[in-house]
């Protein structure tokens, strides 16, 4: 391993600023992007000590014009940009390390972690990049990894062949969110599920012909069984069933339930769902499928304004793909049982 | 009482309308715009079946072409607005009764409940709808009562003369959020606190002059002491010290604690949590008030992106807002206590 190369750029913050850039979570569109139009860089945390401010594995992505993604908050994100661009142009991988431990400590964290940051060139045919997109695409998980001179990115599923020196990472396919229904509530769950870094699919059967004006969100307005099979439901993927029509919710947790979808919500009266899940079960949904559903959705918040609604369930989504064990419920076969979860945020729906 | 009145309007939804108009809990807003052009109709949920989709008091206003809030999903709205526009014509207010025990059954509510609602007009000078709008600006919870013809609306703090039909409920101060930082997470939070219904504010000392690029979030740049005492911390403000400078989060946690602030909380890694407590406490904060303190700040969702750490937030101001005690934590006095609030979505900061 290389010695660590000395900050280039002492300003701790880029002047004048908002790092909108910081908001998505997911490099892989910007990667995708920047390759379109020549080499990219990639700066990597592959090594953190104790607090830090961003997980192993954060990412960001430097194109001709473009960055995205962040690192510290401010601390280092321009001196790991001087450093990238001095890579993109010489092709020569760099081991940045900032904080305690650093041989260079000019520029300060202000957590006292240790970041070790590993900056790389992928020109726009680089092979490993292009298995990484084209493993997105076919959502199968991917292991990427490299040393910053060799790179290599497998479906996840392979006995990953990593090497000494070689920092490796797991891509999941992007999460994806798909949500039943069309009135405030359903708009603000498909519109805050967007933001967050769910492609999103807003599904309506017989709806407004025009889309939703909702940044960032897709629509549908067939029926359930042709949404469902256009966009499939696989492990990376959340239902939330906020419909207003009892027949379409009955129809998407007919399908969803059975289905790999990791998280499945039903907005709705809690006086209603013993016999929503009778319904079910005469249907042929197995009780296994059945404790699969949140019911009422949603985190016990408190509020019923649609963006109270909304921050509910999709931080259920959240505190369930991260395996938040502080958020487990009672089952919902017994919806009128010990009363731990008073007020749920979606207690009716007329 | 009068009997309510049949249903003027079949459609069971306002047919190729995303209704965006619901997405806003507060209708003061929109009565003060409607007001601004001329009358306006109110529409007020007065009463309620067990599992109704929206909480007795939910309103929807209506001006001369405009339409704000939503009562059902869209089993009743159209037809409460044929009434309303009736309403705003001949001056008489309306009664409306669906579900159970309507004697006018035309319209069906999916969630079985029964909904009353009182449709009334406001003229551009009601002296009720001056005092609500007032009463928000000084930032005093007010008392609404109304029968559809007479209207008063007083502080909250004063005796409440109601009456036989009167229906009456409360409103509080608009919600306020104050964001101190500057980085994508503090971005991301005060986007989805705006989004959400607060009146939001962003501090960040010394940033960019060029606000930032977010819809319906003020900007203040300069110090913690001017910012604070410009925007004014009371009982209806939470506060998120999301900074990146360490004597920023010092300030803003000196001002906000001692403050009426409803909520204050704190990103940063837990292991230097210690040491900052100390540092407030030799600066003179009371025990009291630092128990008041959220750190690591918001739900343990165990996401660390922008966008997880803003719903992780966002959902605990809301939880607090409504008491919520499902979400009880430990205490910030044993930051390293009993280990049930794991991996923290504001686990650290750089």
């Amino acid at each position: 391993m290389k010695l660590p190369d000395p900050p280039l750029n002492q300003a701790s913050e880029i002047a004048g600023d908002w790092p909108l850039h910081g908001l998505a979570e997911d490099m892989r569109p910007a990667l995708a992007q920047a390759l379109a139009r020549g080499a990219a860089g990639l700066a990597t945390i592959i090594s953190l000590g104790e607090g830090g401010p961003r997980p192993v594995g954060a990412q960001m992505v430097f194109g001709m014009e473009s960055r995205a993604g962040f690192l510290s908050g401010g601390c280092i994100e321009a001196d790991v940009e001087a450093h990238a661009r001095a890579c993109m142009a010489d092709g020569r991988p760099r081991r940045l390390v900032y904080g305690e431990g650093s041989p260079w400590p000019d520029i300060r964290l202000l957590c006292g972690a240790r970041i070790e940051i590993l900056v790389e060139r992928l020109a726009s045919d680089d092979d490993a990049a292009r298995a990484l997109l084209a493993l997105a695409e076919a959502r199968e998980p991917a292991a990427w990894i490299s040393d910053g001179e060799r790179r290599l990115c497998a479906p996840a599923s392979d006995p990953a062949p990593t090497w000494p020196g070689a920092f490796s990472r797991r891509f999941d396919p992007p999460p994806r969110l798909v949500v039943f229904g069309g009135d405030p509530t359903a708009l603000a769950v498909a519109s805050l599920g967007a933001q967050s870094g769910f492609s999103t699919t807003l599904v309506r059967p017989k709806g407004p012909i025009a889309p939703p004006p909702l940044a960032g969100v897709a629509y549908r307005r067939d029926d359930v069984a042709g949404a469902v099979a256009a966009v499939g439901l696989d492990a990376w993927t959340a239902v939330a069933v906020c419909g207003h029509d009892e027949e379409v919710d009955h129809e998407a947790l007919l399908a969803a339930l059975p289905s790999a979808a990791s998280y499945v919500g039903l907005l709705g009266a809690r006086r209603r769902l013993g016999a929503r899940l009778d319904r079910l079960r005469a249907a042929g949904v197995a009780e296994t499928d059945l404790q699969k559903l949140r019911a009422p959705i949603g985190l016990d918040l408190g509020g019923k304004a649609p963006f109270e609604v909304a921050v509910a369930i999709i931080g259920e989504i959240m505190a369930s793909r991260h395996g938040q064990p502080a958020l487990a419920r009672r089952p919902v076969s017994t919806p009128d049982g010990d009363g731990q979860a008073a007020k749920p945020p979606g207690g009716g729906k007329s």
